[in-house]
């Protein structure tokens, strides 16, 4: 069932009613009324008669019309059994406040089953438990108890209720901006992140949605449903609880899956969900998405009235990746026509007292540099607001007609202006009208930056990531007949592991570059192997038992002739005997040496909240000392699997290091793709590695490869 | 001269006065009345004969009685002669307001020029030129034009006349701070950054100094001089113009040698200087310093009323270094006593609930928490101050008595607490009165974070950096005799690289293990001298002219009998003579090989604001494509060696990786010494380069030296 019953109840019980103004039971059924809400209310109470006017009832069942929504307030233990009477009503959802489920651990959990199952039994959708509430601003519909929440379209899904209210006072108090729905979203135990997600991309009074979260139960769904919705609307996100400190705090009061893991990083980048470090700036950055064009390039002019405001201005935007492009000089001879001789053109922009007397010229200047097809957006940084503070009253009326100007110029160019103002403290009135054309106005430097950052990103993601990424992250296509018959034979012998041989195979079934080899069974057997593989050989033992070969004895490199190889199968075999008398040997995996080249690793392991994620290093020192690695959320596209390749700090050596030839990075890239793609086929997979892949001018070589299998066997991600 | 007679001046003549309510001149004489100035102010017109009531005079030399100090305000052409008069008088100082100097390029800087001789020959101390100007606060003596500077005690320094104003309008709005000096350091032509510091460490009504810079002339008498200051004052810097466009801004505006460079951020930092990077935690950071204990350690309490901002302060605090310990029982035990059943107690704190009713349960647990002697500060984040405005009236009343104990506390227990509080846009009374105590409150967690961070540092600098470290950065101590001959000896050649054989002779003068060596003339001196060395031996070309000998085929390695060394010595000689015809060949260098370990590299050079600096890192990759150095200005104590060693990305290698031994760092960090003494001794070397050093599991080897001395041969720091 779709979420709508919910947000667009016309019917609310309100379950836990109460005559106690300090209770949550009396405050809902207050803000309802408050807030204006039209639909029916039916206070349910074993013994009131009526409270704040309405008629009691002495429960869900006893009320006489149909009714869409009931918010419970009562303690967790009764709340399994209120979910069976909500079903029988015929109820379509219930916003669950009480804590005292998941969020407690092993004995909550168990209640928090309970309710589930009372819920899905009558198909009654819960939010929640453990959630602040939820309001559906137009409608009134407040259960949240946050009272004064402004109108607007920005949606707000949070995991605290505190960092709501934070949200909430913040746009109240220093924007036009106001929110559509506010969701806080609790435990999760039905309703789920990205089911909200849904209802909200295909709600029409949404523009933006802004997230607080702390961890997540289902992060793949998660991914998909953002990447869907990112495409008409923006996602801002604070990932809260990085830190182990800030985990422990996020597990004791969410519940959630604790912490997101560093792999979501790129992962919310190709969902198109803005990530967001600072606390400060998730709002405005929110404002800024929900009210101006995304920059079709990241080339920035910084119009400022001031030295120290545009040096910081341009250091900060350059930390963001933004350009600051020198101006063309067209542009240029515009400029100077309307700034006095001392101006700096070279952008930053300073007018150097040509605004002093005129403040209008930022209007003008502000054309010119929005004019220039070679500028995507503006970031006018200073004083504006302030000359008429400042200097002279009769400035406010020209600081407003240029704000006039300046906001049918956003609309007019279809590029962004956003605005630094030192005194946006005083609320001029020409800073309320550049609010009014959508226009975001700060105090401060860092977060308008910011403001101009998100812009330039989230027009980036839209003119370059959804044209070439598809993100499908389903599994179980591609599996090839044999491969499953490999991993079905080793679960049939209750191995987790795969020998060696059988994961080389496997590897080459899906077109991975792995050099042929031989399963030698005996010393003659090797001999003749190595015979036919020419050159010299690697030997490596083969037992299910036996997982670290070379500690057992059972690696030997580098044997050219057959004497070497009949003495070495030999060695191996006793060595291995000693190390694990009861290990079953079946033989030496007979391989070709490694070729000369850039030793790397690829690997793959399971994610606790995004499933399977791959990881591309190289070898040594940079992977071992500096783990220097690059991860992305399974599948990948050739695109990510090139930029993986790129993001790596040691990415130069991939590039020909100390004149040696660069590797084949398109061989490399290939090769991330078929793990991919295998890794996707058979669930069953708990972790691959491949240690070292060598790379060279012409291709890439599995050397050697591992894969664990999953213990469980399910295809459901891990929790 | 000291600053006093500019900065306590009694008389003031201002040099360009006017009746125009619009100029400088006007404007000065309106802000001394405006302000209380006390002492004589002199207008300065050739026509007119009052201004604002005050008499005029033709020039500063018609004033009758003594001048301290003089406004000029006049164009920049006119400045050098107007000097001059002011000199004449026996004027103490002038603040030159016009731009048009240095920051022009090279017309402007001969102007400064003239200025700077005019100024000296006098001995009249020139604040600028391109100031905005200086205000004494509590003496009323405003010469920059900014209205309503609150009185304090925090001095600043701004290289921006906007960011003065952005810092001043921040403290009258926010806190209950305010200002005892602002100086806008202008160009710095005469009086420097270095003396303004001087000035208010020794000024009593100085209890901090924030400063904004953008880029330094003398970065060494800036150091050693903040390394005097930060001991009794806390100094905070914004480091700003450190992107390209960044500097291009700056250089536009301040004519300041723009940007400062990457080894700043360490040597601030043992100077005692707290560098911010982020505009917004400027005046915040100064604030708490200004008003705060600073902390004895580095562990902190977080204490919250709600889930989000905990678990945010978490993060942050984790970010900037800070320890959020578990508690102790004792502790916990005594929290368990004041607060409910639910509350988190394993810091973060979460009252969950226990302030609803009684706010003043927040004072019961900051002095549980402060009173830990495991807990250097605590950090309250949340609510507090809006429970009057949320729920109840009275609890106003709890409020402002927990702000109450909570300020008293802070005295009591000499330790910090820092509020965030979602409130603050209110200003209830209890959030006033924490102010009133010292206590910083902000609305933004990030802030309030980095409060919390800059108290640990400047803490953990006094109380460890301060005793270990002797900031002295003159030069010129130390030289040998024979080094200083080995130099003077190149210089009269016309050479400004030392031979090798020169360099590793210098090196071990001052205790550099460099092996034993031997300058062969002939080939027959070479198989001698590889004889005496015993083991395989290098020969390395030595001609004043050839500078990249491997590139001349003027190196031979692991040479074992004398015919090799013979034939080695004759092949590098008639290589070298076919690479450059002209060049002279002295020989060859005969050296034992390079031992086995971990190749390092150690180098100086001179850099443009901070002088000699020490770079070190570890050889190969590291180096060349991850660019793992660590930086020092020079010189260095043993401890910084110790760190420097500690603080590349690659450490661990040094520590012994992949089951080598952990390598010698005492003997690594003795070398890093001795360079930074052979760097002080002889002013001329511009450059050094020891690559590789290998270091071993006993002591460290120099293998190549490379030592450049500076073309003009002046012992001052280049510009």
């Amino acid at each position: 069932m779709g979420l709508e019953r919910i947000f667009h109840a016309q019917s609310v019980a309100i379950v836990g009613a109460s005559q106690d103004e300090r209770k949550r039971g009396y405050q809902a059924i207050l803000a309802l009324r408050r807030c204006g809400f039209e639909g029916q209310v039916y206070p349910v109470h074993p013994k009131e008669e009526s409270i704040l006017g309405l008629p009691c009832y002495r429960s869900v069942l006893a009320i006489p019309g149909p009714v869409d929504l009931a918010l419970i307030t009562t303690p967790a233990t009764t709340v399994p059994g209120l979910l069976e009477q909500c079903g029988q009503k015929g109820i379509g959802g219930a916003v669950v406040i009480a804590g005292g489920f998941g969020e407690l651990g092993e004995k909550g959990r168990a209640l928090q089953e309970r309710l589930v199952q009372s819920a899905r039994r009558h198909g009654v959708r819960v939010v929640g438990p453990n959630t602040s509430g939820i309001i559906s601003v137009r409608r009134g519909l407040n259960l949240a108890g946050i009272a004064d929440v402004p109108r607007g379209d920005i949606a707000l899904l949070s995991q605290s209720g505190n960092m709501a209210l934070h949200l909430i006072t913040e746009a109240a108090l220093k924007t036009q901006k106001g929110f559509s729905y506010y969701i806080g979203v609790g435990n999760e135990a039905d309703i789920k992140f990205h089911e909200y997600l849904e209802f909200l991309a295909a709600d029409p009074g949404t523009r933006a949605i802004v997230i607080y979260v702390e961890g997540l139960s289902d992060g793949r769904r998660f991914l998909q449903q953002a990447y869907l919705a990112s495409r008409d609307k923006p996602i801002v996100l604070l990932k809260s609880g990085r830190s182990s400190k800030g985990r422990r705090s996020a597990g004791s009061h969410t519940g959630a899956l604790a912490g997101i893991s560093e792999v979501a990083r790129t992962a919310f980048g190709r969902a198109g969900i803005l990530t967001i470090e600072n606390s400060d700036e998730l709002f405005p950055a929110t404002e800024a998405l929900a009210s101006l064009p995304p920059m079709r390039d990241k080339r920035v002019a910084i119009l400022a009235d001031g030295g120290g405001h545009a040096t910081i201005a341009a250091d900060v935007l350059t930390d963001h990746g933004i350009e600051i492009p020198e101006l063309s000089k067209a542009t240029r001879d515009r400029l100077r026509a309307v700034l006095p001789a001392n101006a700096a053109l070279r952008n930053p922009i300073d007018v150097a007292g040509g605004t002093d007397s005129d403040p209008g010229v930022f209007a003008a200047c502000a054309r010119i540099l929005l004019e220039d097809p070679h500028i995507d957006g503006l970031l006018l940084v200073g004083l504006f607001g302030g000359y008429g503070i400042r200097f002279a009253e009769r400035l406010k009326f020209i600081e407003e007609d240029a704000a006039h100007q300046m906001g049918k110029l956003v609309t007019e160019t279809k590029k962004p202006l956003v605005v630094h103002s030192l005194y946006r403290f005083a609320k001029p009135h020409s800073l309320e009208l550049l609010r009014y054309y959508g226009i975001p106005v700060y105090d401060s430097l860092d977060i308008a930056c910011k403001c101009v950052s998100v812009l330039a990103t989230y027009g980036h993601y839209l003119a370059t990531h959804h044209q070439r990424t598809n993100f499908v992250l389903d599994w179980g296509a591609g599996a090839k007949k044999r491969g499953r018959a490999l991993i079905d034979g080793a679960l049939a012998e209750g191995r987790h592991v795969l020998l060696e041989s059988e994961a080389r195979e496997l590897l080459r079934l899906h077109g991975a570059p792995v050099p042929p080899d031989a399963l030698a069974r005996t010393a003659e057997e090797a001999v003749r192997a190595a015979k036919r593989l020419r050159g010299p050989v690697a030997l490596k033992v083969v037992s299910p038992q036996i997982l670290h070969k070379s500690e057992a004895g059972g690696v030997r490199l580098g044997l050219e002739t057959p004497a070497q190889v009949r003495s070495a199968f030999r060695e191996i075999v006793r060595s291995a005997g000693r190390y694990d008398a009861r290990a079953e040997i079946r033989g030496c995996l007979v391989a070709p040496m490694a070729p000369r080249g850039v030793e790397t690793i690829i690997g793959t392991k399971l994610d606790a909240q995004f499933g399977p994620v791959i990881l591309f290093g190289l070898g040594g020192i940079l992977v071992e000392v500096l783990k220097d690695v690059s991860t992305r959320v399974l599948p990948i596209s050739r695109n990510a699997a090139r930029r993986m390749l790129g993001e790596l700090k040691g990415a130069d050596i991939l590039g020909g290091y100390r004149g040696k030839p660069p590797v084949d990075k398109d061989a490399l890239a290939g090769l991330l793709l078929a793990i991919s793609e295998l890794v996707q086929a058979y669930p069953e997979i708990q972790e691959l590695d491949l240690n070292p892949v060598v790379a060279h001018a012409r291709g890439a070589t599995v050397v050697d490869a591992r894969i664990l299998l999953r213990r469980n066997g399910s295809n459901h991600v891990a929790r």
